[in-house]
């Protein structure tokens, strides 16, 4: 069953407190290498049957309107992971 | 400078109750096409220099350790993104 993956991030405008968390919690711990952390979401959307341009222009519809607020949110990938889950 | 993308997923046999209500909104909102959604986490980390396989090997105990809870979650991908954020 085709997976569809849409990938969320908060815009990079705004502050993302968890991830500046997690930087200075990295460095902290000896892996200073790794900075500016931004944390945001990963959606796996199961589909049935094959993901058709149809498919693919709904999805992007969900990931912009339902699974994303795009006053703080920017969708950055929507992708499709042909292997079963 | 590139970019560590690190995708943390809830582990497949956990109930994903957020994944659960969203996917009863689609359902809902006429997209029940897509269904068992599943959310979990993308983790961007900046890296100064190269992404050589020390680094790479690095971000991945990182992952493992620090970014993700392995009782609950599983690291499912993580990929070198080169382009300036």
């Amino acid at each position: 069953m085709p997976t569809i993956v849409v990938d969320v991030m908060p815009k990079a405008e705004l502050l993302d407190p968890q991830g500046k968390a997690t930087s200075g919690a990295l460095d902290r711990l000896g892996h200073g290498k790794f900075h500016d952390v931004r944390i945001g979401k990963r959606f796996e959307l199961s589909v049935d049957g094959p993901v058709t341009d149809e498919v693919l222009a709904e999805a992007r519809q969900v990931a912009d309107e339902i699974l994303s607020n795009s006053v703080i949110e920017d969708v950055v990938a929507i992708t499709v992971d042909g292997e079963a889950e």
